[in-house]
């Protein structure tokens, strides 16, 4: 069985399998707002996603961060300091460059979670 | 138990394990086609793969997606129409630039399906 | 339940749930070396790391490979020849070029391997 959250003519946000929730590539509303703001972003719209599949931030199993700019780094690490990053639950991650849908995106995150 | 097909010396086409199958990159065969054609070549591959291991398109449960440039973004879409994606079955998708290994590759998509 | 190794501020190293090792991505910790030799050290640090879940490389379900320059392909590829991966158990693969977080890092692994 698979259960799909928000489901488009393209793509769904979030599908969720035998316990495992796969979300789509996150990206921030505002994205007027720097590398910290849309990182935020990012992680808020990430929350909100677990949530609807009844799970939280403290069950990610890995985060996959494409940065538009590597140089990026140090604020997307700012932008997600605890509270957002649950001590003692840190997911795997691995972050590399990579431009973004829009030139405006500064970060996209693709999270796989737990249920 | 892990399932491996067309295994090569490098690597394997898709590996199926706890009724999840993890799907290598897919490219066009013939990379003279534009993003739509090269799309819609990488997507009947996906298909042939997923088929081997029992599944199909509607259980797609993410797809990452690389273009080796963003300006055919519009262009993947195109080539991903229905009914190359199915209506209340598409799947989380992310969608990142990155120079793939051959110069006239210009979509690479990686799926996470289930069996 | 979710078992997660290495676990530091921002990140852990590798998690485990429902039999599947998700790890972080691994890069060359000397990285003065070319990408051949990157690519050996990258492979033992996924070798250790699946060890501590009690797993190993023949139980790999999939490779994201990162190079910061798709020129490395070839150089990757004798990085990554037997006996750093065993015949009969190749995983799936995707190879793409990203500038990594640290420009001298030719080369970013992200394994999914089953325990």
């Amino acid at each position: 069985m698979i259960q799909r959250y928000e489901v488009g003519p393209r793509m769904s946000e979030l599908s969720v399998h035998n316990g495992v929730a796969y979300l789509a590539g996150q990206v921030a509303e505002d994205a007027s707002q720097d590398v910290v703001g849309q990182t935020r972003q990012v992680l808020a719209a990430i929350d909100a996603l677990l949530a609807q599949a009844g799970t939280d931030k403290t069950r990610i199993l890995r985060a996959q961060i494409f940065l538009a700019n590597i140089a990026d780094f140090a604020g997307m690490n700012k932008g997600a300091r605890t509270p957002r990053v649950v001590a003692g639950h840190t997911p795997p991650r691995a972050t590399v460059q990579a431009a973004l849908a829009k030139p405006e995106w500064k970060v996209e995150i693709v999270v796989t979670a737990a249920v």
